[in-house]
C-alpha cells in the first residue's frame, strides 16, 4: 500500500509506540523515514485494557496504536509491514534487508524492536502452541468460553490476562512462583476479588502433558494434593526478552540482561544506530507505554540534529 | 471542590502532564495521592495547537490536559488548585504549606514545577503586561484582531505563537536575534509560506515606548532603515526558565542551567523527593509532553517502591 522507495535518511525498525512517536517526531522535523514492522503497535497491540496511557482512561492496545500509526501517517511517515532479516554497515549508512525481499538505503537507524514473550523452555511447550498453550491472552481468550484455564506470571501482564480470562472461562488459576506479586495494586485487589480467580502461590509448572492438545499440567508444590491439575489452557505471562539479534550483528554493546546500552540522547555504542523503547537500557526499566514513546521522541530529535551536521 | 485530607502518601507539586501522569501512576498503585497546581496543565495550557503528543494529531493544550486530569480524577487523584509556598522537612515526611493556608503532610514530595516564561527584562515590561505585552499568545491573540503585533524567539513557541496570530492579526513580525531557526521544520516552512509574517533575523528587541500601552519597540538592527516599529502587541517567546525556589529551600542540588539534578529513577539529592518534567535534567533537555509524562510514570513507579519499604 505505501511507496517505499530505495533510501531513506531515517529506517525505523520496529512499530510500536517508540518507532511510531520517533516517526511521528521525524515527520514533524521532516526527515524521510520509513517504519518497518511485523505488525502495527508491536506487543501493545495485544493488550485488551490500557488504563495508564495519560489522557486515555481506558483504551485497547488496537486502537491506540492504530491512533499512533494514524498519526505518523498522517504526518507523510511511510510503514512498511514485513521483517527485517539484516542490517549491513555501508559507507555512509546501512543497508536494511527484509523478509519480503526489499533492500532499503538508511542514512541512520533506529532500532524500536522491543521485546518477545518468554517462554517457560517445556517440553511440550511448542507443540502445544495454539492446541492450549498461547501467550496472549486478547488474542485467545475466546477460545475458552466456560473452559478452565491457567495464567503463569506475577506481573501486569498475567494479572490483565487472569483477569480477562475470568470474563469468559468457568475458571481461572494463577500461578505464580513467589508469595508477593508485583504490578499494580489495582489490578491485584481486582484478582483477588475476583470469585473465579485462584491464585496459587509459590508454585511453578514442570510440566505440560496432553495428546493432541494441552491436557494438564504438572506442579512442583501441590495443589488440594494433587500435582497435576486438568485444563484446557496455558497462557504463559511470565515477561520478555529483548530481541536483540539484529543489533548483535551491527556490533552494538548490550547490558547483563542483554537490553541495548543507550546513552541520554538514545545512541549506542555504534555511529549512526540509536534505539529505543523496550529495548534499552532507558527509562529507569520501567516499560511503559508512554516511557517507549518518550524515548522514541529523544531519538528522533537526536537524528534531525545529527542528519543536520551530515547532510 | 475536592476534599482534602491532613495527610498523603504522596504529595505532587505541579499538575502539568508530569505531575497528571505521576498522579495517574501513583493511583494505580494505589499511593494515596494529592495534586497541587496553580493551572491545570501548567504551561501546556496555554498551547492552541498540540500536534506531536503521539496518538493526538492535533489538539489543545487545554483539551489534553483536560483529558489528563479527568484520567487522574476518575482513578480517584484529588487536585487542589492552589500554590505551594513552602516545604518543610519533618521527621518522616514534610510539611507543605500553600498559599490559601493548608498545611499538609506528605511522606513523599514529587516536584513536577516545570518552567515559568523567560522575561526580556527590558524597562516598561511589567509595566505593559496586558497593555500589550503578553508571554500566551493563545491566551491573548483574539485582543489583536486586524492590528500588527511581533513575536521575539526563535524556537517553537515563537513559531506557533506567529503561526496562531497570523490568523487574527493584519501583519506579524517575527523577531530572531539568530540567523537560523530552531524549532521543527514543519513551523519553520509554515512560517515563511505565510504573507502575513515577517521573519527578522539577527535582530534583538532593545526598547519598548509607549504612554498608557505599548506603541512601538526599539531595535538593535534597523527595520526598512528604522530603528523604531510601530505595533500593537508584543509577545515575548524566548524560552522557560525553571521554577526551583521550592526545591532550593529543601537544598535540593540544581545543575548549571538551574534544573533539578535527577537519578534514571528521577530521585533527587534529597531523601524522600522526587522531581519529573521540564524542571529535571533527564531526557535529553528535549522537554517535550510526552517525555514530562515519562519521566512523571518512572517517578511514581519509583515512589511506589519506596513507600512499601518504610510503610
Amino acid at each position: 500500500m505505501t511507496n517505499i522507495k530505495e533510501k531513506y535518511s531515517l529506517v525505523i525498525i520496529g512499530a510500536g509506540p517508540a518507532g511510531l512517536t520517533a516517526s511521528i517526531y521525524a515527520s514533524r522535523y521532516k526527515v524521510d523515514n520509513l517504519v518497518i514492522g511485523r505488525a502495527v503497535g508491536g506487543l501493545v497491540f495485544e493488550a485488551h485494557k490500557i488504563c495508564n496511557f495519560p489522557s486515555e482512561e481506558e483504551i485497547t492496545g488496537r486502537d491506540l496504536t492504530e491512533k499512533m500509526k494514524n498519526h505518523a501517517e498522517s504526518l507523510g511517515s511511510s510503514i512498511l509491514m514485513d521483517q527485517v532479516s539484516r542490517i549491513t554497515r555501508e559507507v555512509d549508512g546501512f543497508e536494511v534487508s527484509t523478509e519480503m525481499g526489499k533492500s532499503i538505503f538508511a542514512k541512520t537507524v533506529l532500532l524500536s524492536i522491543g521485546t518477545e514473550h518468554r517462554k517457560l523452555n517445556l517440553p511440550g511447550e511448542e507443540k502445544f502452541l495454539g492446541k492450549g498453550i498461547s501467550y496472549c491472552a486478547t488474542c485467545d481468550a475466546m477460545f475458552y468460553k466456560d473452559k478452565t484455564v491457567a495464567v503463569i506470571g506475577g506481573g501486569n501482564s498475567a494479572h490483565t490476562a487472569s483477569l480477562y480470562l475470568s470474563e469468559v472461562a468457568k475458571r481461572v488459576y494463577q500461578i505464580y512462583r513467589g508469595d508477593n506479586m508485583r504490578g499494580e495494586t489495582v489490578w491485584i485487589d481486582q484478582l483477588t476479588n475476583n470469585d473465579k480467580i485462584e491464585i496459587l502461590y509459590n508454585t511453578q509448572v514442570v510440566g505440560i502433558k496432553g495428546e493432541n492438545r494441552l491436557e494438564k499440567i504438572v506442579l512442583d508444590t501441590p495443589y488440594k494434593n494433587q500435582k497435576e491439575i486438568l485444563i484446557d489452557g496455558l497462557f504463559i505471562e511470565i515477561g520478555t526478552i529483548p530481541r536483540t539479534s539484529l543489533a548483535e550483528n551491527l556490533g552494538v554493546d548490550l547490558s547483563e540482561n542483554r537490553n541495548i546500552k543507550v546513552s541520554s540522547s538514545q545512541t549506542t555504542s555504534q555511529k549512526g544506530i540509536w534505539a529505543a523503547g523496550d529495548i534499552t537500557t532507558n527509562s529507569n526499566g520501567l516499560r511503559q507505554i508512554v516511557t517507549a514513546s518518550s524515548e522514541g521522541a529523544i531519538a528522533a530529535e537526536d537524528i534531525f540534529k545529527f542528519l543536520q551536521v551530515v547532510e
